[in-house]
């Protein structure tokens, strides 16, 4: 199969290149191998995207996608009420059934918003693996492991080979270890090994408000940074999630071994943790990628709208409008998040070779309009009506705004209802 | 002209009210007549808002609609570069008929994403006036005034002249002196004369950035609340639009005089301008607005994405989540509008006797799923195909997700690419 994407503007994120091209951009089954100037071979499917523009696809490098049950669930809730009083208790009683229809929902979701791959970490996999399986999406997924290790490479190798069954090939592994709160010193120790053992990268969340700090400093009498370098975390492929209160000295630490951190700036807002100093991350060198969260406390899947906030909450914190570009946060979104999760030769950025992850935005639309700046523009005013075309590892999941998937959106829509009946019960 | 709006859930911020009921609303000709249940006297038109939110209209209550041109052109520019630099050169080539269109595709924007009374401030208003005229929105409108106050009264008599020409009678008028570094002490005590003489309240940017306050206090040697209460502009019905940072005691003055402070959380960010302390102020029983401020830093003039932000800006400014609730946010963005506009009798709740200024905002798309708290919900998660309906004045400006005005849409966008191109030139 080979479809050919003709007329738009491309921002391929490709550092070789201008910031935006007017190129022919060719899929050859999974893969793009051409993007240039009029292609002239014979095409299965030619995709007009004149006035559109053309993008890799954007890749959410911290979620749950089992979450969605929770949407906007959280209104003046502390993040540690909130866990313990809300959200734990619910989850506690998800099936896999559950899992496999929230998790859908996620997908949808982030199909009909230009995510093209996902980075979750979440505690029941069966169903959302049977989700990823359906629709085919591209992700890195994390068992959520808590407590102190016992029993966990039996709850890995699980997983490991439920992994080797997955179908489309398309979901990668991490080690996930919730956090220093939720993990003791014993089970950090099993994550390390566990990592070593099966060659797999590190998802953790750490240092999300100052309240964690602080109890990781009493615990271990030294700030959380150090604790993941004496437990040999460090060492492995590592992404921090949130990384909201991170000083300059363990900056250092994470920068000599290539750790990103993965900031959700809407979350930390919601919940009152913070605002990241994300400015002074990435000039330390810092690769910076963007998460969603879950949508209890990002509102939603849509990374358009929080790569808007981060933009916007780094020029408000440094009261400096020139501290970040949209440019800048469009790599963010898209070339650093394939650098996180170590698959930037694969993904991030419109390059012959690389796997078809491609999105196409439409700045038609009134909303839209004028498009002055299309960088600013994306950046600031994606919608959910703004993403006209989604494409996973070359195929297609929604063309023209109509989703390409075998779902029934108002069935799954009633599920979902009946779910979260159930269990806010 | 009857219409009965059934089976919604209506949040009709009428405080003698519950948060949210399931009524009738129906509206006669411009005006709300009955809100309850079982409503059985014939009606002209029947709206269906089964699963659907019923709720007073969107209050923008700081805005340049003309500014459409400039729809996200600032990247890394500060406040004063930006507006010396950019802003202003170009819109001295502006005619009335640029105006006309650019003012229009603001009010498309508005319509569509459920805001029915606008509070602007700009320069050219014969082609405003032409596009509130050709729509019927209402608003109130402040002709810029810059200087020292010669040869005001003829330009403010002209636009009252106007004024009084308009023919939906939906336009009010206000003083807009730009602010105290554009405005002289002569042109601040001509706007205190001009609001006695013709009963017109008061629009002014303040103390949008600490650059800016700086100036006014080298200049006056007193805060800028200060100069505002020497110059009796707080004796008039008064709106500050941004005041990103007023001290407490000027707060306390702003009180006293029943001053209204419309934060821009977006624009403010942006520009780099920084978090204003909302919170502080609402504790210290100022009324709070909300607005778009132009799209030019705005973004957008989308008040669902503007409320998001606020809400979220204060709990992370705080660290605290429970500094703000959804429902405050709801409060600020309707009916807190209409009282700073001095119109709370009329317009900003859902209550008998009121206009009839009422959106319908459909909660069964799949990006709201699930609506856990309905009114987080539409606080976070408003986007562009979010609102239903939009009714001014009991005119249904849009109906079932259809623009219902005489405008052509792909005219109007072809016009505007053409006015940018034209004055970016």
């Amino acid at each position: 199969m080979k479809i050919i994407i003709k007329n738009g503007m491309v921002i391929s994120m490709d550092c070789k290149k201008d910031m935006y091209t007017y190129d022919d951009v060719v899929i050859e089954d999974d893969k793009i191998i051409y993007v240039g100037n009029n292609y002239n071979e014979y095409c299965d499917k030619v995709i007009d995207a004149k006035g559109k523009i053309v993008m890799p696809g954007l890749i959410n490098c911290h979620t749950h996608l089992g979450m969605s049950i929770f949407r906007a669930s959280n209104d003046n809730y502390t993040l540690d009420k909130w866990l313990n009083e809300y959200i734990w208790p619910i989850e506690d009683n998800m099936t896999d059934d559950d899992m496999y229809y929230t998790t859908l929902l996620s997908i949808v979701e982030m199909i009909k918003t230009g995510t093209t791959c996902f980075n979750d970490m979440y505690f029941n996999w069966k169903g959302s693996f049977k989700a990823f399986d359906k629709i085919g999406i591209r992700g890195v997924y994390g068992r959520c492991l808590i407590g102190n290790g016992n029993e966990w490479d039996n709850k890995v190798n699980d997983f490991n080979n439920l992994y080797n069954c997955n179908k489309n090939n398309l979901i990668k592994l991490s080690i996930a270890p919730h956090s220093l709160y939720t993990v003791d010193s014993d089970g950090l120790i099993e994550s390390e090994l566990l990592a070593s053992k099966y060659k797999l990268p590190i998802h953790i969340h750490l240092s999300e408000d100052m309240d964690e700090v602080n109890t990781i400093k009493n615990k271990y009498n030294m700030l959380p940074v150090n604790v993941l370098d004496k437990y040999k975390l460090l060492n492995h492929k590592l992404i921090i999630a949130h990384g909201t209160y991170i000083s300059e000295g363990e900056i250092e630490l994470l920068r000599d071994k290539d750790v990103s951190i993965c900031t959700n700036p809407i979350s930390n807002l919601n919940l009152g943790c913070g605002i990241a100093d994300i400015n002074m991350y990435k000039n330390n060198g810092i690769n910076i990628c963007l998460g969603t969260d879950g949508v209890g406390s990002g509102n939603n899947m849509n990374m358009f709208y929080h790569m808007s906030m981060l933009d916007n909450l780094q020029k408000g914190k440094y009261k400096d409008s020139t501290v970040m570009s949209s440019y800048d946060v469009l790599k963010i979104a898209t070339i650093n998040g394939a650098h996180a999760l170590g698959m930037d030769r694969e993904i991030g950025s419109i390059e012959v070779g690389k796997k078809a992850d491609i999105i196409i935005v439409d700045i038609n639309d009134i909303e839209m309009c004028p498009c002055v700046n299309p960088i600013v523009q994306i950046v600031h005013n994606g919608w959910y009506n703004s993403v006209d075309t989604t494409i996973v590892n070359g195929n297609i999941l929604m063309d023209n705004k109509k989703l390409n998937v075998d779902i029934n959106i108002d069935e799954l829509s009633k599920k979902i209802n009946n779910i979260r009946e159930r269990l806010m019960r």
